[in-house]
């Protein structure tokens, strides 16, 4: 009680609005700061609260001055009436304040309705009395918050369209880009896909990994991979952590994931490439068939999948506000379909193919088609590549010509990529002679299964891709806080 | 009931010794496969199991051999005696297996008293008909498992010193180094740090971020900046992901961390120095004080050191087996040493200083000594660093010529840096000119700052370093599974 009354004094005494030195030496207002969420929009009226938050939009007349404050994904309305505490100054010097300020408002919660969509608090609003400029924003937005949260499809075809902004003018200025409703929701959820998929690798005893990113040699014949000066050398950047895992394979790890960065210099520009991504990486070994470790990926998506929608249901409703999509269908039983029968159900809707030849996106995406209407999935693994589209340590089937080798599709884009490893070093050499490696790239890698290697199967997943085929994003950058391709690497 | 019985009887009419082909295409043994962990020692007296493991040891004669069967820190005696179901060519092939090979041997579990030190099953073992080999180890292994795994002060004075393998030769064949029991206690309590530090972040609303690698300027004046070719120009790799967490903030994310490599093109040779290492690296808004963030970080770091010996008591007696250690010791309530305080603490014990000087190495560690004898901790936190040794973007403090950051140590040794930020354009700009900073390269951060921002603070944290530390193991290349320095990017 005491503190309380020596608090209000406090804020009694001080100067009611201006601006707090940078260095928050002292606070002048003293009072104690609320978030949004902390407001109970029905106990709390009549209470005094105090909240930071950013100015999203202002207007005002001599007398009074009606201010939209937002947090994250919420919003709650302030007005400022001359009167008792509230001086004529004091208005002006709020309604002069430049959106997207960090302010400290306080004031009374009283009831009100408010009818603006942009608002989350409809019952309620602040009859403030007090404004602090925490950070002031410069004059010059890049563009307003509400026009880059503006819904795909918010105006009728007859209506001049409203304005929106483009992905470039984002992604140019993210840090304001990021502070729209569906940015913040996707990179909610995008930390949530983490979540969940490690929650069900703890479950399963699979053991988290850091690997080295600079590399010594440049693997798979050096294509598609950035060179580093490294002292007075060269090295390389990881493309995958697969050799890595695989070697703690070797060291006994027996389950091993890795979540990190993957580096990829293809000078590509779809919208499904970038120079950079984050990449979720699996190694297990298996007792009999690699189809176990098969089993256990297509497990953890399930679990994803699943979870997803009970965790992050107000996420994904307020990106389909904006983006809207269909929701994502999965089996309980996930569907592994074998390469041949892919092809096979290719050629019978008119799609000309060989036996041994590799899907090109648009086939992966025609095959995804096809599944999806007889199996009502848009989740499916494409098993049994054939083994002459495949890397050289993947490991040959028992039919002659394939291999156990499987991609993962979700709406008819892939992924993930993996397979079971060859795991005898005698094979391994004589198929990457056969691939016309260089022998003394590979030297590191081969030489760790020499010495006895358990059979083993992987593969590696891209986090920002899943996001984006599961909320049917259409483009990479929009799931990737600061995106990278050949053309960009700023911010 | 069928199934053992048919099971019992495949076994019996099949084979009992060979190599299983290595596409696995069919397991000739066909029975299924235990771990070493799953086996009751008790319990499962006279029942017939299979195990999959390394084959650690044989020796053997004619009649008999005798084989240490090791699964990661588990091992268990299997002996093949030449009657009924054992050949004298089964006996000769298992004698014959080479060690670190993976092998299936199955039989009966049988009592039996193992004095061996080595074996972690002392009351029971396979008596054993049946072997297959999974996996050959060739015939030179780079050096014995055992002479890897001896404890440093396992000689006696006066007897000559039994084998050792020097860090660099584990680190040049780290796939069969890393089969240790230390080493494989190691990686899981390093998983472990970090399964530990989630969950604090999680209950605290810290979301998971991944930020870029890939950086279009060398910031902080491009020394020790890594130099990456880019298409047709040139980009760097992040020494930190500090001004993408940053940028996390200015966006509204209000509390971020990051798990990542982190690179430092530093030319030193030092026992805590690498150019990748793994970091967490956090940032957060505060109300009214950046201590509060302090607060935040010591929490994080008390409930990991509360943790750790509780979930991890097993793997830390495994590694001080190897690597004796004192128990690490921290306050329930941290301690927060002023760097004035420090420099006091360090003159009364004779060491000379001036008031604005960074500490060296070695002053750090004399001070984390003193720290010990006075306040019974090896962790704290030196906070208010003079400004003149920090970076330009480190928020001055009320006090002249000091600033609002901080170290943490463990042990005497640094393991996080950490500030409150200039969260205002101008003092910004203004510090960065002060610091000779090129205004281009850090241009893209600046602007960053025009459009609002919060007061925050945050810090990052080696992890290789809180194990190194924590278990007192004296070399960083101990907690990195494949350790990167000046001279080493291989394996």
């Amino acid at each position: 009680m005491a503190s309380e009354v020596t608090e209000n004094l406090a804020t009694m005494s001080l100067e009611r609005f201006g601006t707090i030195p940078t260095t928050f030496a002292s606070i002048p207002h003293g009072a104690e700061i609320k978030s949004m969420s902390e407001i109970d929009p029905v106990a709390d009226i009549g209470k005094r609260v105090t909240l930071r938050a950013r100015l999203h939009n202002v207007r005002g007349t001599a007398k009074n001055a009606f201010l939209v404050l937002r947090e994250r994904h919420m919003a709650i309305q302030a007005v400022f009436f001359v009167g008792e505490n509230v001086t004529k100054e004091m208005v002006k010097f709020a309604a002069n304040i430049t959106k997207e300020s960090i302010v400290d408002v306080g004031g009374e919660l009283v009831s009100s309705t408010v009818k603006s969509e942009l608002i989350s608090f409809k019952t309620c609003e602040l009859r403030a009395d007090m404004i602090w400029i925490v950070s002031a924003a410069g004059e010059r937005l890049p563009f307003q918050i509400d026009d880059a949260a503006r819904a795909e499809e918010a105006s009728a075809p007859e209506e001049t369209p409203l304005p929106r902004v483009n992905l470039d003018t984002r992604l140019n200025n993210r840090c304001v880009d990021l502070r729209t409703p569906a940015n913040q929701a996707i990179f909610r959820m995008q930390a949530g896909i983490l979540e969940i998929a490690r929650e069900f690798m703890q479950r399963h005893r699979f053991q988290e990994l850091h690997t080295p990113k600079l590399i010594s040699a440049a693997s798979e014949g050096g294509a598609n991979v950035f060179k580093v000066s490294y002292f007075k050398s060269d090295a390389f950047l990881a493309q995958s952590p697969q050799f890595y895992k695989q070697m703690a394979i070797c060291a006994d790890f027996e389950r091993v994931y890795e979540v990190g960065p993957v580096f990829r210099a293809e000078n590509s520009f779809t919208h499904r490439h970038m120079t950079e991504f984050t990449g979720l990486d699996l190694e297990m070994t298996f007792k009999t068939d690699y189809h176990e470790v098969v089993d256990m990926l297509a497990a953890m998506l399930n679990f994803l999948f699943e979870q997803l929608p009970i965790r992050f249901a107000k996420e994904m409703e307020v990106i389909r506000a904006q983006y809207p999509s269909s929701e994502f269908t999965f089996l309980e039983k996930p569907l592994v379909l074998n390469y041949r029968d892919g092809v096979a159900m290719l050629r019978e809707a008119g799609v000309e193919m060989e036996d041994y030849e590799d899907l090109s996106t648009e086939k992966e995406r025609r095959l995804g088609q096809l599944v999806k209407e007889k199996y009502g999935t848009d989740f499916y693994i494409l098993d049994k590549y054939p083994l002459s589209v495949r890397p050289f340590y993947t490991m040959p089937a028992q039919e002659e010509g394939y291999s156990n080798s499987y991609d993962v599709f979700m709406r008819g884009e892939e992924i993930m990529s993996g397979a079971q490893r060859i795991h005898d070093v005698t094979m391994l050499e004589e198929r990457a002679r056969h691939h016309g490696v260089d022998m003394k790239t590979v030297e590191g890698y081969i030489d760790a299964f020499r010495h006895g290697v358990p059979p083993h199967a992987g593969g590696g997943i891209g986090l920002e891709r899943v996001l984006m085929l599961f909320m049917d994003l259409k483009n990479i950058r929009k799931t990737s806080m600061f995106p990278r391709d050949p053309n960009r690497i700023t911010p």
